[in-house]
């Protein structure tokens, strides 16, 4: 296909207020999606043709695929929207899958359906986010499909590769195996609650409030963990935090048929987060153990975590807790004075009153700020 | 991932007016997901961790992947709808892109967003369809995503394999390249155009009423003959008709560079379609050019016709017309008494007003009833 650089003839493009039913669809194509998102590889020009035409992996890798429906991004409910983060978001939710397996990138595929009053520049701004997320981690996109509707979303599906003895997995992890985690929880529903009851934070740090800003707006997939990880061959298992760093840590436990008992103390997030927890009298494990940062959680044998840590510094890894044989049907439990308890369920879950996808970010927000850290309908376990 | 058996002990499952909700997210992937998708390949489960697994392809071959929103099933807006026309549909759209470039498939990824009160029995007819469409092709469902939202979608990626050099593109027309059909056009708005106006059709066969319904319900998607069209190494250029066979030979005419210049009388669709025609006054060609069968469209050179015949055998190749030098951009032109006539645009157009997807049927219906064949607006070409 011919890559027409963008023309602006009619003013169309420079117009806050100018919509992509006054471009039409081919314009849309040629004016907006390829000038962000063209690219070549060795096959020839990428978009185009019916499919996306990719170069095979290596004799001994493997092909991994995964797909997302991107959320509308929970920022949009207390700002005015900047489609960027929107792009972006569509990236990292498909790419941190690929993290999640250690796989390495080699395409994105993304179908968006938008309203015809949709701005052309709210369009471009999606656009940029998804251009910029796939260059900040070397994933060119591939293709997709444009389709008018009701309203905005976003669908996206990614491609990778890895070393078919490499693949990480959520099952294969042994009792005793550490449990650690990659990535900084806790900033997400930290920046959120800061926003929407603006405490008074004090001794908050320029470096604090950038992270607390990027958490909202361009949060980040652990792929160049995953694949330095899966490189180790020290993973017994792992998944990214896509429902929230307890809800993996609980699916961990349940997939593998072992309690995942996390070291109360350990659970701390960084400073940032802990501060804006403590203007608000919020428990910070909380924070952390919530949905929104998409940190990288894995089983790794006690004898191997140096090793592991060498390997992806200066990234840290944090060791939180371990496996053990379980007592019931696996499950997350937090340790705190010689005792292992149940937590309350964290976890982004779909068809539930506390979605916030689909019920707004009040329950949610209620759940962290009113609610208990433990799940206090069950028993304790010793 | 353990797969279990559906189980049944509240009833749930066995009423037809309960709901998503009742079951929520777990009991929706493991009784009614895994249970209908559920498969294995020499990697292990294919659905239970973050990404799904793939074997390579060979290494003289390509991988290539493709993503399209399923469109809500015309057939929705005349009939009590069966969602397994959905699900059907939703492979069917992916695959047919796979055709296109001659790929063989290795699998879907799908991804549905459902409001919580869709009954469990309308969702597993849509998981129903979309097995048996994937069976049909040989295509293993790899995994997917769910959501809840307020509004039933479904978008669905495919991934497949082709040899590098057999690659079936939009480009590569030479001038004399015979314009060539696989599949029959006109099935799909025949149908419609049937169930909306009941007409008295004298002598439709049962076997033309069953080609009218299976379009409406189970369109086809080429696979085996893209397959094949690849393997004869003499296509010069292929594209589906997704957006209609009119709007497919535009398309090629358009990226080639050339006319496509269609003989008037090859375009008369099969016998069910065009007796449904004959009852309702409408040109055949009309229906012939319009979307929702999914033919492919390829450019042959003409001393290979024969042998691409002899390899798709017993499916018939139509030789609609040839590409010719253009005068202007490339377009679709309808050759009729030694002239060759700018079509009307039959396509499927996101962003206009007679697109059914979003405006419902009657504009397109009345466009197909009462417009013209011929785009009277351009001058003519000799």
């Amino acid at each position: 296909m011919t890559v027409h650089p963008p023309q602006n003839p009619t003013g169309v493009l420079s117009s806050h207020r100018a919509t992509l039913a006054e471009l039409g669809e081919r314009a849309v194509v040629e004016r907006l999606v390829l000038p962000r998102l063209q690219s070549r590889n060795s096959l020839g020009d990428v978009i185009g043709d019916d499919c996306a035409l990719t170069e095979p992996p290596g004799p001994d890798e493997v092909v991994v695929s995964t797909i997302d429906p991107c959320p509308r991004p929970v920022v949009f409910d207390f700002r005015e929207p900047d489609y960027l983060s929107y792009g972006w978001l569509t990236a990292v939710i498909n790419l941190s899958d690929l993290a999640a397996v250690g796989a390495t990138p080699t395409g994105l595929l993304v179908s968006t359906v938008m309203p015809g009053d949709m701005t052309v520049h709210a369009y471009d701004r999606f656009l940029q986010g998804l251009a910029e997320a796939c260059r900040t981690w070397s994933c060119p996109v591939l293709g997709g499909n444009i389709k008018d509707g009701p309203e905005f979303t976003a669908t996206a599906a990614a491609t990778g590769r890895v070393r078919a003895d490499r693949v990480l997995r959520r099952t294969g992890a042994a009792p005793g195996d550490l449990l650690c985690v990659v990535g900084e929880p806790g900033l997400f529903w930290a920046a959120v609650l800061r926003a929407l009851y603006r405490p008074d934070v004090p001794r908050l740090t320029a470096a604090d409030a950038a992270a607390l800003e990027a958490a909202l707006t361009r949060p980040v997939a652990r792929v160049p963990e995953g694949i330095r990880l899966a490189a180790t061959g020290a993973v017994s298992c792992c998944t990214d935090a896509s429902d929230g760093l307890g809800a993996a840590l609980d699916e961990l436990a349940r997939v593998n048929g072992l309690d995942a008992v996390v070291d109360s103390a350990a659970l701390l997030p960084g400073p940032a987060a802990r501060k804006v927890a403590a203007a608000l009298g919020v428990d910070p494990r909380a924070l952390a153990l919530s949905w929104g940062d998409w940190e990288l959680v894995c089983g790794i044998a006690p004898g191997r975590l140096a090793a592991v840590r060498a390997a992806l510094a200066p990234i840290p890894v944090h060791a939180v807790g371990e496996f053990r044989p379980t007592a019931g049907d696996g499950r997350l439990l937090l340790g705190e004075d010689g005792r292992a308890r149940p937590v309350a369920d964290f976890g982004s879950r779909r068809f539930d009153a506390r979605s916030s996808f689909t019920h707004g970010l009040e329950p949610y927000a209620e759940l962290l700020v009113h609610g208990e850290l433990y799940d206090t309908g069950v028993a304790d376990r010793q």
